[in-house]
């Protein structure tokens, strides 16, 4: 059972052991999802060269893929990150960014899931559709669909590769195939915040490297998005100052805080 | 004839229809530039692989290509995405990023324009000099002349490509050849802040998503920007505060605003 | 003599002189570091093409290598703007990022310090250890060891390559071999914000440019840095409110803060 003291042991765990979480992500966000980690209480590591992943990810406890600027040579360290992580019975948490948009994003996910199941895919209702062949328009890196409009393509999605499917919205959905997660809360303004989709994602990641059961990290990660957001959103009076102030909450974040604010439905 | 309401029916437009701007952009900036179009109302994409141009500028409303911290790879997706841009009749928007501070930089940004015409051409005073062919010094990717002092190399250019060429500065010159139009406002700390030219350059990018004259889509651009600026510089008491009351502020901007302190001048 | 005087005329001379900065450096803290040095008065350039290194060195002041997210081909950049750099006598700053947690950035970071002798290397105590050959676990990219632990690898390093170094933490230690510089102040949350080592690094830069002393030009960029985050932290609820406020007090700096705040022993 997931409930508001699952999530706050999860984060207590994140913030006590600062686990180490190694992102392959997107030249846009490796700074504020660097900071988002470091404001949870993880330690990020961003690296791509071919040369020292063993070695990294020897030291990491989660690996984050996001192919948000994917080209050949990102995607190659992808590959390679995800085989090693495999060999080292890491999670893998992937976000599909623009899964849709073209056939190279698409392939690109599907082919990253082939190589290595990963625990987590986290993603919006059109990448989550694309990617379960459903023919589905995107538009560009949004999402054009609501997360109710995806929600069975994610169940197939999770059955199909044995992972957690988190798609991600005003209510986000999780599942695993069969159980399901619903958090809500946050702010309108989130999306009008480049990134916050791929924080989550390496939030959940940070998550699964203290949480061994993939639906409870990722509904952690979710979660404290979730809160931490609506805190932010308080004290903002706009998307720049949402981003600071989120930076602040996830930071502060107390057990009170996510008793208090958060709506988490299982089942 | 170019006004307040002009500019206000730009970004009622560009807030309406969201337009899909796709951005080949310098490392340093993605991050602020993505936030900036989001907060304006525009929908940022960022992707530079070749085998994905084709497709996501079929989606795509405007292409912004910036040469900030271009090499060898970066030159190719920029080439090939203005030929795809120009087979799709989307407008290019150039920021020569440094032009005239390296060959490399004056070759490609003449190159990218000579490939196919850009609907505008965003760049500071050295930039411009340096592209018209002016014999002039500059200093790295600031600026050391002021707009006066390219108002004529200014005008060639936008002659000799047929494109509107934005001189940025306290006061911003803006010209297709013929007709000028002038506006100023914003922060003398608005170069305090790295990537507030190259804000401008994507900006201007979605304004021309949404507006087939060049002219007028690049000084509502612009003019969004000083407005902005020069709302945010009122809360702010240094560069960290303004860059984030400058992502409110754009999200924020009414019609009153615009109506109050806009200053520009046409001809 | 080091004291709070020498520092206050090199931040004045940064502020009149504007140095060009030329950085090649990791993703994740290009925009940060760039605002950084353009708050503290400082010009930055980030660009790393073969092609253009040598006219822009040609006006640059100090060169500043980070190896934050290097791969053999920003490895290539480093080198050979290191060569031009030596040719034309200009202070290098080199940030061994991650040195201890690859081989690949261990010995990165030594070849770059062969090819050409660095003016100051600034590193954390871990980086500090594995260079100097002590047998150390490191963890990732941030410091398990405290600075006291790396004082003897620093002056180690130090009369090896004849340079100074500085073992950034709680209380900095710069040394050249022989003298020796500890600065205390800041704020325990530094460490929560991504890129405030490779700030350091920066900031210590652009006082390299415009004092020919690398001692007291080091001492000048961590005691900026210390004082500007001890002002911030007065002013900031978390790592996101501490950033802004950061920038903001790198660019408002005076000498009072300075002689106020500044904790500073030589010896």
């Amino acid at each position: 059972m997931i409930n508001p003291e699952t999530i706050w042991q999860n984060l207590s765990a994140v913030r006590e052991k600062a686990p180490l979480v190694h992102n392959i992500t997107n030249y846009v966000v490796m700074n504020v999802t660097a900071n988002a980690l470091l404001a949870l209480g993880a330690s990020p590591i961003m690296a791509h060269a071919a040369g020292e992943l063993d070695e990294l990810l020897g030291i990491a406890s989660a690996l984050v893929l996001n192919i948000g600027t994917l080209d050949s040579c990102w995607i190659e360290s992808m590959r390679e990150a995800a085989l090693i992580a495999g060999k080292r019975g890491l999670p893998i948490i992937l976000d599909p960014v623009g899964a849709g948009a073209s056939r190279l994003r698409t392939e690109t996910a599907l082919a990253l899931m082939r190589i290595q199941r990963p625990a987590i895919l986290r993603a919006n209702p059109s990448e989550i559709l694309a990617l379960a062949g459903a023919s589905c328009a995107t538009k560009g890196v949004d999402s054009a669909h609501s997360v109710e409009d995806a929600e069975e393509a994610a169940r197939s999605l999770a059955k199909a590769f044995g992972c957690v499917v988190v798609a991600s919205g005003a209510t986000d959905f999780l599942t695993d195939g069969q159980a399901a997660v619903r958090i809500s809360g946050g702010t309108p303004l989130m999306p009008r915040i480049t990134g916050m989709g791929c924080t989550s994602t390496a939030l959940v990641g940070a998550l699964a490297a203290v949480d061994d059961a993939p639906l409870s990290a990722a509904a952690s990660g979710m979660a404290v998005m979730k809160v931490a957001a609506e805190m932010a959103a308080e004290k903002a009076s706009g998307p720049g100052t949402l981003q600071v102030h989120f930076l602040d909450a996830l930071h502060n974040l107390s057990q009170e805080d996510i008793l208090q604010r958060l709506k988490l439905v299982c089942g």
